[in-house]
Order: C-alpha cells, then structure tokens, then sequence
C-alpha cells in the first residue's frame, strides 16, 4: 500500500510541552481526511533496563501525571543533544535510580502510539551498576524498587507495573535475563 | 511517597482529537511545578491479540500518521459507550482484520506515557476466529499479515514491528501462545 500524500499541515496547538498538528492527506484511493498528530518533538527518549550484580531490576516509583497516581516504572528520559543513547541512560539511571552503569547496550527502538503521535523510546541493557546520584529536574526524590529477576512474571502481571513501553522493554531484554540468571546458577554449582 | 496536591487545572488547548492541560502541583517536599498533560478522553481502548486456527498471529498493516510511513501492529481501537471490552476487540478485528472471535479473554489494562497522558489500551487474546468483515472509519483498506506464532522472537526483534503497547500486548500473551502450541504438537503425536 503506497503511503499517502500530504496536502497541507497546519499547526494547531503549542504549548511549553506539546504541539498539535494537523495533517490533510489524500489516500492512493482518492479519499481525503485530516488527521491530527503529535509530531517528534527533536529529542528521542531512553528506558532503561538496569539490573544489579544481585541479578535485581532496577525500577522507580514515580508520579504519574496522566492518572494522577504513583506508578511502577523504569527510569527513563530524554536524550539531551550530542549525547549518545548510552551516555543519556546512564545519567538518567543516576539521576533517577542512584546508580551508574559500566555496561550500557542498545536493545531496539519504541514507539508509543505511532498513529497519533511520533515520540520514539529507545530501550537500553545496562549492567555493571554503582553507586552514583547525579540531580535531575525531579520536583521530589524516586523511589527505588529493587525487583529479583526470579520474580519477573509476578511483575509483568502486576496492576500497578502497567505501562506498555516497560513491560515491552522487559519482554526485549528476557533472554538477557535468562543469561544472567543461568551464569548465577552455573557459579552457585560450582562452588558446592 | 504521598501525592502531590492538584492546586488549580487549566485547559490550554482542545482540538478534535486532542486536549492538553496544566496541572499546578505542590510536592509534599513544598516544591511547586506546573506539568502539562493529555487527560484521558473518556473512553480506553483495546488492542487484539488474535490466533487463528493455524496458530498464526493476525497482524495488521497500516498508516502511521505519527512518523508518516506503514507499519505493522495488531488490531485496535476504541471501546464505544455501552460496548464491553470483549465486544469492541471483537468488532475491532472484524474491521481490521475481517474476522471475528468466539472467545475474547481481558489480559491487562496498559497505560502508554502515564506522566504526560491519561490514555489507556487493554489487552484482548482472541481465538475461535471465523470470518467476518465489518465496515470501519479506515480512509482505505488495511493489510492482512499472518504471522506464525512460531516465529514470535523474529517479530518482536524487527525494526517494522516497533509498537511497545503491541509488543507489551504479545509478551503478555506468551503463556497463553506456549499452550497453543503444546496443543498442536501433542495433536500432531496422536495423529502419528
């Protein structure tokens, strides 16, 4: 199916953190429509996916504007410019969690609602963890919720772990898990 | 950590689709912040998680406004007013994917970006597919993907299949797509 062609775009709204913009697009089968858009914003975001050398998640619990409720997450954030993807998660990781990481990997690129808007969220693996607080702009302190690995499909099915990008950001890394936990293992038998 | 107090809410902009508010906030801490967010629009959605008879998963592919280009993802929409959600998932397939589904099971309710949005999907897993086309608002028709469960690992790694909440929604799923399988196979045993 060819893409369809846009007419015209029209920005619609701005405001200090979101733009609305419509798009007037005409399909290959000659049908017309206005769509609206919450277009890329520059700056693409990082989720991190952190565990720690007792083989725990790192995860937050923050406040989450949208329902007006505290909320089980990832730190996450946006990729400031000329940061890498690797250097953005481990200072989010220290502003948000209180730890650096030695070992930072890309996993895949995300997007949220791509219909409707065009933010992007990059996952990233980050092992080899310290101790490290950096001040980010948090009104508040995080706080943070080690989780054992061992307990992942309790988390996944938890009400209060509910975010889609998360919980797919988890889904990315689980053979990642897999490899710890079987490196634990394999060290536990051979030192009995 | 208690949450923060709403001290006064202000509509910045309302278009067709979309609405954007102000929240100013006081944090426990005396800290005061104003956020802006998207406030949930009345009715959540749903994304369909379809296995048909062949074990294949049923796959959509469609515009993206968000990035202007095709992509593939499951079936998904709004739930209408009086309509369950097993009812709109269903309905939902049929306009998308022209079947419909004697068993929709609720998975889990998502959220997508909680701190910026108010918006949420819930996860339908539907079998027993037959048939069905029903007409929808699609500006054109959508693009069928059948995609073998067995190859589950490929899809969540390809750089077209991108969508965290349908990535979240099939990681959800696995448990329910391992027995699916099993059954065929023993299936398969008996017959042999």
């Amino acid at each position: 199916m060819p893409l369809p062609e846009i007419i015209a775009t029209e920005t619609l709204a701005t405001t200090r953190f979101f733009k609305i913009e419509a798009l007037d697009l005409r399909f290959s089968n000659g049908v017309e429509r206005r769509y609206e858009r919450l277009p890329a914003g520059g700056a693409e975001g990082v989720i991190v996916v952190a565990v720690n050398a007792q083989n725990e998640l790192l995860l937050i619990r923050e406040y989450a504007a949208g329902f007006h409720e505290m909320q089980l997450t990832l730190p996450k954030g946006l990729v400031e410019p000329e940061e890498s993807m690797e250097a953005a998660a481990t200072r989010e990781l220290a502003e948000e969690a209180g730890f650096a990481a030695k070992h930072a990997e890309f996993i895949k690129r995300l997007t949220l609602a791509p219909g409707h808007m065009g933010f992007a969220i990059n996952v990233v693996f980050a092992t080899g963890l310290y101790p490290k607080q950096l001040q980010g702009d948090e009104p508040e302190p995080i706080e943070l919720v080690p989780w054992p690995l061992q307990r992942l499909d309790e988390l996944l099915s938890s009400e209060e772990f509910c975010e889609a990008r998360a919980i797919a950001a988890l889904a990315l890394c689980r053979p990642l898990f897999s490899q710890l936990l079987d490196a634990a293992d394999e060290l536990i038998k051979r030192e009995n």
